[in-house]
């Protein structure tokens, strides 16, 4: 049992249905609507019948009215190019199999999401208009829980939140890697997307263990140990035996995964949480070069922001708490109200996890070389109250947050927002070169450049969060050529994006050169050769 | 300037030419000889001959003589199953494609091997006789080595050796993670085999980065950023952007891997190495779940060994040094002879890696466990000098040995021996289960049971070495036997190969199910159409 009702789903839609930018739906089916590319109205649907008849007709959604929830995003859309034509929402495997099936006759294609809150990449929307979703939230069971070895078996439609309470009502030892607004994301879905964290557990797809897999075929695939009859291995051990195929099926269209694996954290006996302030926009380098070499050696072992000022104030401010003028807001003023709020330029978090004689080892170290680099060093005795130490505080143990949705609306209630994420060596050099691009761009087309930077381990994903006022056409056009611009000069210096909107997947796909195309292009085709899943996703058809 | 000659080759095979099992080669290309299956012997000679257009005459190796070094092996072959039809060994990227379009063309068999040391599982040997080892040994080129990410980049050719003495040579902070026998071992080959080590990197293809891979039609794929123009992130950052595909080119035949990259693990300011002696056979439970919290909660960092006494014993004494009567090695002699030379029936090797302070926050922890669960705690205070000991010290830092190449000496000089090694969910349970069936099956067919576990995160590899007298048709016999039946019976229980030798591949592979196996022939046909790329690795055809 799900748990999860046709009221939910339209519910979902209603909330945020003065977010989405009005279309032309009309009456089930008649109509001027989005269809499938090639097919007839007919034909479509025959297949939404056919998709009843598996599902029932409470799961299946095809007309103006419930399928608002799925094309609501906060990215620009201005020509309408992510409608879905509808949506289905199977309960089994067996359903999504069938599925699969009237999918395949009908040449349908299907965009698979777990919860559908890919925040800044497009939420369930896909990659181009007419395709069906297939909304896997109804699949929501935890069907495994180790307690011995830390590791917990999920559908797609589990949320963090939904994991967290389990923990909390089976009182287990175990925290879990949360990302950005956790509490409403799959865990499947964010990483199959590759998504990252706060804690120690931080690059999720590191820490993922077995998947099941339906192919379009409809065959099942368990990965790893997974296909081993009465294996116990299944989420111990990630590699299993012969091609290890977990990672083609990350970022992907090559199947729809049904059940994934993950590792938790056991939960420290001691956790300390630490942020370290730097006042100038250019301390980004010397923050980045301080860190690196704690992370090579685990001194620091969880996965480290460095928060821009902007991209902290806009949690819980608006704009115009901070400035009315035109263009982009000068620096001083960002500074100012930053020092009010108790924060830096730059605010590094980071946490010790151990016990008070480790940590007491190996604070004094880490401090030693923030402050040798012009920091600040702070922990709860200074910041506590501090509503951002406080948000990277539950962060990095894994707690659930949703104060990160306050950057959507950062110009108003008509949320819009879409990141670029380009990824790059853990090097001062390179942090600073990646920031002064980005504020040049942004400030050129009159945008906020509120930026955050996550050092994994030798590296560094640098999340851009293009704030702008989807209600407003201007902006939406803006930003839109503000994207394209920023993944095209952050490309021609070798700086590409680990992930991508909906609207700008084929763009970055180009960047990763033709062989790589072409090998993803001849993997499809031997696994999905009608193309029914998820055609376009990162630039595959 | 690869700097190996053609003599270095041949003097291989001789060198290890005792250990072969004769085979009749006749002269070159004439005789009695070995052919690609399907294939006749004129068309062998015109591949053969424009192989040697392509690479020289020097580095074609096609006769009895020459074919030596890649014809020796220390697992049962007593069919003659896995004899090649000959070797060739480019020296660049360019004849390796040049080679593949020979190939494609005559429907000519390649068997890729880096330096060919695949100890436990077949040393250069194909999957089937007829194929030609593609020897990538001349490619050994260190390409890359950021001294401030610490990774490095390698051709196939570099041993774990070259590194080692590239790192001191240019006094660089950093260790490497080697397998057993590295210095003779390819960092590439082991890490294609998912291969594991003893220091906290001790997961090579966890911390592997980045690939270039030759596909059968010649088009060079570099995997993660490795395809983006100007990128300085290849070595940095694993996964890169859409499916992540380096995971299937390992335990593989989809591609020919001709660069990879690595990380390496800073050095630590302190070191300090551990072993825990276990008195009895059934204290491998006990060591288990002892060790288990620590690996998952990290305060043991490293790739740990419990190494059962016979294993040990076997690296530095013969079998008749222990006992001279039939059937095993009765318990009680091993563990007296164990006794008197320092060791319990398991010795547990773990070690720490920090600063003064943070060890001796952490050792008091470890200790406490580990003696409440009836183990012996001993450092080098105690066991300096302890050649079993030294060895572990050694490789718990990365060092160079070669001295478990005794075991293949067990039975006397015509070494045999073969490595079965399942995997199971690190628990006292599994373990002893494990060594229960394993020394039963064993001993029934007359061999001793010399096992060891090495621990990684959540899971462990059994690695049961099959020692037996390759000089010994019934020997060999017993041992194909005894393997098989482990297989199979291991399989029953759920308990399957993370890995296997050429013999045994196909038999691993039927255990993964169909399912698994369509997928990967699915991809092998779409990546490789003529099947030219070692077929039946992994049993991929």
């Amino acid at each position: 049992m799900s748990g999860i009702s046709r009221r939910d789903i339209l519910a979902a839609g209603a909330v945020g249905s003065s977010l989405v930018a009005a279309r032309a739906f009309a009456t089930p089916l008649d109509g001027t609507r989005m269809l499938p590319k090639r097919m007839s109205r007919s034909t479509f649907a025959t297949a939404v019948k056919e998709l009843q008849a598996i599902v029932g007709s409470d799961w299946v959604f095809a007309d103006e009215e419930s399928t608002v929830s799925y094309r609501k995003s906060f990215i620009p859309d201005l020509r309408g190019e992510h409608v879905p034509s509808g949506a289905v929402a199977p309960e089994s495997v067996e359903e999504v199999q069938a599925i699969l099936k009237v999918a395949n006759k009908y040449r349908l294609p299907l965009w698979p999401i777990s919860t559908g809150h890919n925040m800044g990449y497009g939420m369930a929307t896909p990659a181009s208009s007419g395709q069906m979703i297939l909304d896997l939230k109804r699949m929501n069971r935890i069907l495994d829980f180790d307690a011995e070895l830390g590791t917990i078996l999920v559908e797609p439609g589990v949320t963090y939140q939904q994991i967290h309470d389990y923990i909390a009502e089976h009182k287990l030892p175990y925290w879990i890697d949360v990302p950005t607004v956790g509490p409403i994301v799959s865990m499947v879905g964010n990483t199959l997307e590759r998504g990252v964290g706060y804690t120690p557990y931080g690059d999720h797809f590191f820490m993922q263990c077995g998947m099941e897999v339906v192919l379009a075929d409809g065959s099942v695939l368990k990965t790893g140990m997974g296909s081993v009859q009465n294996s116990t291995t299944w989420q111990a051990f990630k590699w299993g035996y012969g091609p290890y195929l977990d990672g083609i099926f990350t970022q992907s269209n090559f199947g729809v995964v049904t059940k994934l694996g993950m590792w938790l954290m056991p939960q420290p006996p001691v956790y300390k949480p630490f942020v370290v302030r730097y006042p100038n926009a250019e301390d980004v380098a010397k923050a980045t070069d301080t860190i690196r070499p704690f992370r090579m050696n685990n001194l620091i072992p969880n996965g480290v922001l460095i928060m821009g000022a902007l991209y902290q104030l806009a949690m819980f401010k608006r704009r115009t708490d901070i400035f009315n003028g035109t263009g982009a807001i000068p620096e001083e003023l960002i500074k100012a109200e930053a020092r009010r709020n108790g924060l830096g330029m730059w605010n590094t978090y980071f946490a010790l996890y151990g016990t008070d004689a480790t940590i007491a080892a190996t604070e004094p170290i880490l401090r030693a070389a923030f402050e040798a680099s012009g920091g600040e060093v702070l922990t709860e005795a200074e910041m506590t109250g501090n509503p951002w130490f406080e948000h990277h505080k539950t962060l990095m143990r894994g707690g659930m947050t949703l104060e990160e949705i306050g950057l959507v609306r950062w110009w108003g209630s008509n949320g819009g927002a879409v990141a670029f994420a380009p990824v790059a060596p853990a090097k001062g050099a390179e942090t600073a070169g990646q920031s002064a691009l980005a504020r040049e761009i942004m400030n050129k087309h009159g945008f906020d450049y509120a930026p955050a930077y996550a050092v994994g381990g030798r590296e560094l994903h640098h999340i851009i969060f293009l704030m702008f006022d989807k209600g407003d056409d201007d902006s939406s056009a803006r930003a839109e050529t503000c994207i394209n611009e920023m993944i095209v000069r952050f490309g021609e210096k070798g700086w590409c994006a680990y992930r991508s909107s909906v609207s700008t997947m084929d763009l970055v796909a180009r960047q990763y050169g033709e062989t790589n195309r072409t090998v993803n292009a001849r993997i499809k085709h031997a696994l999905d050769p009608n193309h029914i899943l998820a055609p376009g996703k990162q630039g595959i058809a």
